[in-house]
């Protein structure tokens, strides 16, 4: 028998959980929960129904975990405590400095309702996130460092095409190449906003647009790019759909750290994801957290839950005899 | 209060053990046990006691965690089963195909007793099997390729210094890098042993030795060298002091794997290590995993754990709260 899933949200990341279950053998899709007409929603796996968001509740017993797959500024803050009174709940909020208020909020709903909510699931906050606590607890003197990209931001994308002039854009994050290898060489260096990471942006102007303000505009617009090396190639619409559709990420965790006598040994951890798609590839760590939300509950578990609190073994799908006498 | 360690068995990995409780200051050193005449084994800390592994019983009520830093081949077969009767214990076993049976028996002594026995501690196997299992449930649909060094490998330099007419010698394992850039690549090459890493050799020869035939004794002898390229340099005994007398190690755990509509999404996760050295790094890892043991206990756990069982939450010092706060 396997977990019976339901999405509600049904974007790049909804779709990415829909792929993801494909995959699992041991889950499937039993409903998409959306805001929009039902009717108008199309979903690529056949048989399973598409229902209004508004008639969850109806469908709860036909559920056993439910993934999130809103947005981390309006839905999920909503969204994770709302339905963690019906379902145990698997999200992305991503939000860092918004964790602990989230957490409370799912916290208490899951309670209540005896249910698991498992929360800031995906790469950063999540699989990074594990790697900087494994390296702060084998290598408590030393330093940690994240680095993001080669990829896609969003909200930097979003910021290029509202200045004045710009009908379409795109923006890279690139972490800088020489300053990856400082750390990783162990010399604990204190890196600027400026030295860690450059910023790189495709625009398509508008016709007869003023090409040199736009460039000066997006390159001192405070918060987003007037601490970084910015760099603004002008493209065609053609150029940005062929060559920049996909939304590609990834980035660097390094621990370095000291251990022996008068802390004269270095060592170095580093974990570094390439990802063709940054929602298919958070999508899928989604998956395996649902896994794990269906089995602690399973277990008489309730509350909310992070990437810190689960032990790995819940994730996977083979019985902990398989993983000791394979994986480990 | 702090957590009470023991450490039996004081080389280079009980030493460690005790440089990595000095930078934990929830961990305190409260004995160390040998199997030599204690009064001959002089330790670091002041004011602890070296007793005889004889007398552990005496002592078991003034420890709260026993790190096991003897070897897999020998002696944790036997002590790990043997201690868990008296303490919550935490090993390094790393023969991986005997680990089921090593489980199994540590795991019947440690329920018996009331305690906690985690083992396979380290880094291969533990970090990397770690992010082994994270791997295969984040991208179900994907391949494994583990590779070691560049570091010593005990074993290799034990078998040079086994060739007749050789005086002493070190081995480093060295991984081939462009068939770590193959599979990063995501091409998920299937690599033959001699394609993965490569083997050099520092050899100290005896006065008037044959080194024509050393260096083909060495490059021959089956399962250590004769299945990979293997480079030989002969050295004086100054040299091999002077330039190879670190134990360090490291290496690589690579997943790649597809996701999306036809898998034509490619993803690859990579981790690696490169530890100054092997077994002060070990020494790390046991500590974070004996803060995890004496926890675990608190609230009434009992039986042996591997790394994939325990919730990363129990490695670190901060409580949940910090570390949502900090690290997620």
């Amino acid at each position: 028998m396997s977990i019976r899933i339901g999405i509600l949200g049904y974007g790049n990341l909804g779709k990415g959980v829909e792929y993801a279950i494909a995959q699992n053998d041991d889950l499937s899709l039993k409903a998409v929960f959306t805001r929009r007409d039902p009717s108008t929603v199309k979903i690529m796996t056949k048989d399973v129904p598409v229902y209004s968001v508004n008639d969850a509740a109806a469908h709860a017993s036909e559920i056993d975990v439910l993934i999130l797959c809103g947005g981390s500024a309006n839905d999920l803050p909503v969204q994770t405590p709302e339905f963690a009174k019906l379902f145990n709940v698997v999200d992305s909020f991503d939000t860092h400095a918004r964790i602990p208020e989230h957490f409370a909020n799912v916290d208490k709903a899951a309670k209540e309702a005896g249910k698991v909510g498992i929360i800031s699931i995906g790469w950063d906050p999540g699989l990074f996130s594990l790697i900087r606590m494994y390296g702060n607890a084998v290598l408590p003197e030393g330093n940690d460092y994240t680095f993001w990209g080669k990829g896609v931001s969003q909200g930097h994308s979003d910021a290029i095409r509202r200045v004045k002039g710009v009908k379409n854009g795109k923006q890279y994050t690139i972490p800088v190449e020489s300053a990856l290898e400082r750390v990783r060489s162990g010399e604990n260096p204190t890196l600027t906003t400026r030295e860690k990471h450059t910023r790189e942006c495709f625009v398509v102007p508008e016709e007869g647009a003023d090409l040199a303000q736009i460039e000066k505009d997006i390159k001192t617009m405070p918060n987003y790019f007037s601490d970084y090396d910015t760099t603004v190639h002008f493209i065609t619409e053609e150029e940005l759909i062929k060559n920049h559709s996909g939304i590609p990420h990834g980035g660097f965790v390094i621990r370095t750290g000291t251990t022996g006598e008068n802390n004269q040994t270095k060592h170095t951890i580093e974990f570094n994801l390439k990802l063709g798609s940054n929602p298919e590839f958070t999508s899928s760590v989604l998956c395996a957290f649902a896994r794990a939300a269906y089995r602690l509950n399973a277990e008489g578990v309730t509350g909310c839950k992070t990437i810190f609190d689960i032990a790995p073994a819940y994730l996977c799908k083979q019985n902990p005899d398989e993983l000791r006498a394979h994986l480990l």
